[in-house]
């Protein structure tokens, strides 16, 4: 074999999809170990150059929470060179708002909540007081000219809650988008969704006026049912996928593994399906494979291995 | 969350999946670590236990070939007693069924494989030398009513041959059940098929006259495409599923894990899905659990790290 996939396309799924990726910034702060900021902007490189347009650099959330990002005024110059490329970066609040837009960053995500008990756990806020507290956020990021992505967690399940109906799923994305974000990204963060809740909660978010074209999502494979899931989203016609390069995030020896997607995996689904990605397989496996050695431990991702393996 | 996934079902899949469990044969003869007799049958009664139906349970190949399987004549007695259970076993040749028959099996299986490459390195002969000696242990079996299971490697990816062309595949599917195969198992040895090529597959065999209910789907999860593919097989009609308890036969820590898709993964999709399987999740996952401490070490099943995490 090649290393890649025989390509045998299917009926009525994109041509094209955009992959989110989401490794240096969701990934490395699940991480244990904290990387050094060199590190990290070769990363962002190394992504850029096997081909990703859509690399989430970092979060501008405060170190107390985050330390494993505490570096973000110090990467982002490193990397904001970097051309054809997106670097979105998280922002909680308008403080870290300012911190982007000092940096003449371009695009930036909010994290929303879909359950109480998350926008509580999360934000120690009710569901309606972290929207309220976007808004300001939202407002001015659209005055600069600066693309919003809105994250929605526990679209599917949530740890305190169980089951998350998908009337308050959409009614949350539908205050989102009003408020002015360019794209949601639908998260399954305990990665209890299955293909039929995914189409489902497509299903409604369309008939409340949310075309699959908005929506990205983001799977895990907690379960082992993200690229399932995955499959199931393309089948409705959503175009962005979110997903970690090597699966960065989690951890292959964690007993609960609740990482991303693997970007790789992805890929490897998307090019057997004839879907164009701009992505080269080898040089992202390359990249993961590198990272994995920079964290001193083998990737999660399937097919990092299967094709490191091979290149010994 | 209750270790359930929420019930949303998907339009135009099957009500019902019978899961081909494979872990006690295909999954521990992959398995470095040699498990005692006594181990192997409280494995296959725990997984009849756990509500499934059919369990492949041994290999009657010389223990030359399979030394983890060197006991299949001390085991089988310990385990024919099972009621409502199937107990395929693999039979390589007419040596192979004779042992099996003395044994009082009822189901049989034998390996055929889709490439001229794989049939030369695993079974010494041509693709059609291996049917003509599959020929006489089809005959014998159905003299003695005994059910045969056709088991097909290489349908999709070869590692010398590269791309399987579907025309080969479904040649050697016609004969193998021309010559009295009750069922097929279509096996993605090398793990690299995607979605599209499965449904271009199984749309070929419908289309020579082989239904998807003649067939079941053997993923593997090397590149982590084994739920997505089966995901499109369901939607296709497929209703057999091979799955290896716990992810068997893959190691976690190995640079290519190569493992069949584990159990649990797929019963959690198919719970999500409203698909019925018999299968009592959380006493599978208990079963893995157990296996993987025999094993001394991790399960590769996400669905059983997830879930024995919780339990404690």
């Amino acid at each position: 074999m090649t290393g890649l996939p025989m390509v045998v396309s299917a009926a009525n799924l994109p041509a094209r999809v955009r992959i989110h990726e989401v490794g240096a910034r969701d990934g490395l702060q699940n991480e244990k170990t904290t990387v050094p900021t060199e590190v990290k902007a070769e990363f962002v490189r190394r992504l850029a150059d096997a081909g990703l347009t859509t690399i989430e650099a970092t979060s501008f959330v405060h170190p107390k929470w985050v330390p494993q990002l505490a570096d973000a005024e110090q990467l982002f110059p490193l990397i904001a060179d970097l051309r054809g490329v997106h670097l979105p970066v998280l922002v909680p609040n308008e403080r870290g708002l300012d911190r982007a837009l000092s940096l003449s960053a371009t695009r930036v995500a909010v994290f929303a909540s879909a359950t109480e008990s998350f926008a509580k756990a999360n934000l120690n806020r009710t569901v309606d007081e972290a929207l309220a507290m976007f808004e300001p956020v939202l407002a001015r990021a659209k005055a600069e000219g600066v693309h919003v992505r809105g994250y929605l967690s526990m679209c599917f399940g949530d740890p305190w809650e169980g089951e998350v109906p998908v009337p308050q799923v959409v009614r949350v994305c539908k205050a989102l988008l009003d408020m002015g974000c360019d794209e949601l990204s639908l998260g399954d963060t305990i990665g209890v969704a299955t293909p039929g809740h995914v189409t489902a909660l497509l299903t409604a978010l369309e008939e409340a006026g949310i075309p699959a074209a908005a929506v990205g999502v983001h799977f895990h494979d907690t379960y082992g049912q993200a690229l399932a899931n995955t499959y199931a989203a393309l089948e409705h016609g959503v175009t962005t996928i979110d997903a970690s390069a090597g699966g960065l995030g989690g951890c292959p020896y964690a007993k609960s593994a609740t990482g991303n997607l693997a970007t790789e995996d992805l890929v490897w689904m998307l090019q057997g399906l004839g879907i164009d990605t701009g992505v080269d397989l080898g040089r992202l496996v390359a990249t993961s494979a590198w990272m994995a050695g920079q964290l001193g431990r083998p990737s999660p991702s399937r097919t990092v291995r299967a094709l490191s393996h091979k290149e010994q």
